[in-house]
């Protein structure tokens, strides 16, 4: 038995399908955010505009926030010191649950310390107290939510994406004395679509399921208050979980779900994944804590988002370039090659100072591979210019096709 | 189906068996550790001494980790806005790494967002990719490690603990050609005792397996640099992966493994729970950096901690309250009953202002729950003398057993 063999060979199968990845060494500048500095392929500090962040809304640069987190640290160090059992449950924490709790609607919500671990420590915990429950999950449901599914051990469905007589063909075919809960997501990350919210809780009363929705990509942007896709259509009170992230909209890091107390009770103390951890630090959970609250009144930032995101769209389809249709606020451009797609990528990051990652297997299906724009409130009209000009001659260099004139 | 049902049981079992968890509500005093405000049971916050932190050396009030954890929310904002292959790889992620490289002697290391996340995306991603793989798990090992075997996939031995001629035999029964880990801690967290680093890579080194070491307990506290129990006893080089914490002696929030270039990048290639999270805060990583290089050059903290558990222990043994046997920092008083452990805890808190958890199942086995106190650089010797007082009052009190006189 050979170790190293084994993993020179899996690293030689990446580089063969040209998806092996190189992180690119970046630094933001707060408060010229979406400003960077770039560390990769040259001495010393590069400046960069950033295109492919997950801080929707730049709220990692509110004054707030920022200011909320040096707070936390004078008052009370760095770190939480122990598991929320142990030690490490802080005044932070349990005014944060509070505060999300409310913002869904719900009677409690628990925090983890990622969105990832949120998804997985779920799962897994409440598939496992339902003797013989089926899961019901999108065929494009997040890794996260794959792994928390898998390591339940219950036997698991998959409908086709957001198609709602699959789901129900899958659901009549169980026993209906057996446990049932579909899991899904509101907002789809690398297509930019949203699922029927409605239609599936329909389904799950029809067929006595319980609802599982991941809202990371929709929390803080969508909805009045920022309660995501299910607060502004109107069906968070049918959602049994609803997940969301500290980490994107919201601008720092952490995940968390918000349900019925009884839920919540449940995975506070079935979970692994909740349990066995060091709690978030308590300077995450107070620029967190500003972070919600803000944006509970505060639509600025959601607004010039939709702006910017529909003008990016509409910019790039103005110039033929192959836009993905997509309701929200992701732009993706389909490229179908990781070798292309990482070529692109290149250029821009050397020539044009244009930030955005290639998205590759396993994140998007083989032969989908994509870049994805996240135009935040913070992009300018003459970046998004820029941008376009950049693909146009990088599409026509490397002599890509153009959509269909629209 | 009733779900409400089914989550009522699951509570009402956790209450039926004494194991309830209720999280005591607290805010350090940064400047003033072990000093803290409780908020549990009473109007407003009350001042108490916390014995129960994993912020061991009081790394999360030291002065260079809250200036460096500033520094970095000033200059790049709250959270990183991105996993580490979109857009979240900062500068300061590298260079953690590669200082946590050089801690361990190894040639690369890789960033979590827990030492939870380490055990569980590496154990079940390395395990998965030597195909057959057998795991050799010692029987105490932590929770994480448990999930990252289970989620391999992978057949498991579990050794008695510590216990070698178990170990070989186990390693013995199998195929010299079936690729072997044989995963262990270095310091057992619940119990304070200490592996055999070096008669277990003889082991290894027979029987071709590869070793993966749990050192969350260890590292800032043991080796010249707080390298760990593998650098006081010059086996780091014998150790395939070293997995450590930034949560506890480092003061911060996090995990990570140190090991080959070549293992460091299969992990980051191909573990899930690694490429699809937001990254680290790099406020969080500022901090972590902070304190691992003070550490490295630092012995006073290290020497204080043991100096002050080595006299908690005797004090204890003094006063014949049934302190456990440990090699380590750590100081275990056995109680043996999830109903008494959280009673004397109670009245700790409430009459005493001492804030110790009780340690129930499932983090150590039922009959041997017990109270774990983790005395630091901080704790002063009145501390200690008030503590042990309250003990052998409320042992008295609740007519508990006595040791033997030693």
């Amino acid at each position: 038995m050979n170790y190293n063999q084994v993993f020179d060979q899996a690293i030689d199968r990446l580089h063969s399908e040209g998806r092996y990845r190189v992180f690119i060494d970046i630094l933001r500048n707060k408060g010229q955010f979406p400003n960077a500095r770039c560390f990769h392929g040259h001495n010393g500090p590069k400046p960069i505009t950033v295109w492919c962040s997950n801080d929707y809304l730049t709220m990692g640069q509110h004054p707030k926030v920022i200011s909320a987190m040096e707070d936390a640290l004078h008052d009370v160090g760095a770190g939480s010191g122990g598991t929320r059992n142990i030690g490490g449950n802080t005044h932070y924490h349990v005014e944060l649950e509070h505060e999300l709790a409310e913002l869904h609607g719900k009677e409690g919500a628990l925090l983890f310390t990622s969105g990832y671990v949120s998804n997985d420590a779920t799962l897994s915990t409440i598939a496992k107290l339902l003797p013989g429950c089926v899961i019901f999950s999108d065929e494009l449901n997040h890794a996260s939510m794959i792994a928390g599914i898998r390591n339940s051990g219950c036997p698991k469905q998959v409908f086709r994406h957001n198609d709602l007589d699959h789901l129900e063909e899958l659901l009549a075919a169980e026993d209906p004395e057996t446990p049932k809960l579909i899991a899904f997501e509101s907002v789809y990350s690398m297509d930019g679509d949203v699922a029927p919210i409605h239609a599936i809780c329909d389904l799950a009363e029809k067929y006595n399921a319980l609802t599982y929705i991941d809202e990371v990509h929709a929390v803080g942007m969508y909805g009045e208050h920022g309660g995501g896709i299910s607060e502004r259509d109107e069906a968070a009170g049918r959602i049994d979980i609803i997940e969301g992230t500290l980490g994107k909209a919201f601008g720092v890091m952490g995940g968390y779900i918000a349900a019925d107390q009884k839920i919540i009770d449940c995975i506070r103390s079935y979970a692994p994944g909740f349990i066995f951890t060091t709690s978030l630090s308590p300077a995450l959970v107070a620029g967190v804590l500003a972070a919600v609250k803000h944006l509970k009144n505060s639509s600025e930032e959601r607004d010039a988002q939709q702006a910017n995101a529909a003008s990016l769209k509409q910019k790039m389809a103005d110039a033929s370039l192959p836009v993905m249709q997509s309701e929200t606020h992701i732009v993706p451009l389909m490229v179908g090659d990781p070798v292309r797609a990482k070529k692109i990528s290149d250029i821009l990051l050397a020539e044009y100072g244009a930030y955005v990652q290639p998205i590759n297997f396993p994140t998007v299906p083989r032969g989908t591979e994509r870049l994805r724009f996240t135009p935040g409130p913070a992009h300018t009209e003459e970046m998004m210019n820029d941008l376009v000009g950049a693909l146009v001659e990088i599409w026509d260099r490397l002599d890509l096709e153009l959509a269909e004139a629209a």
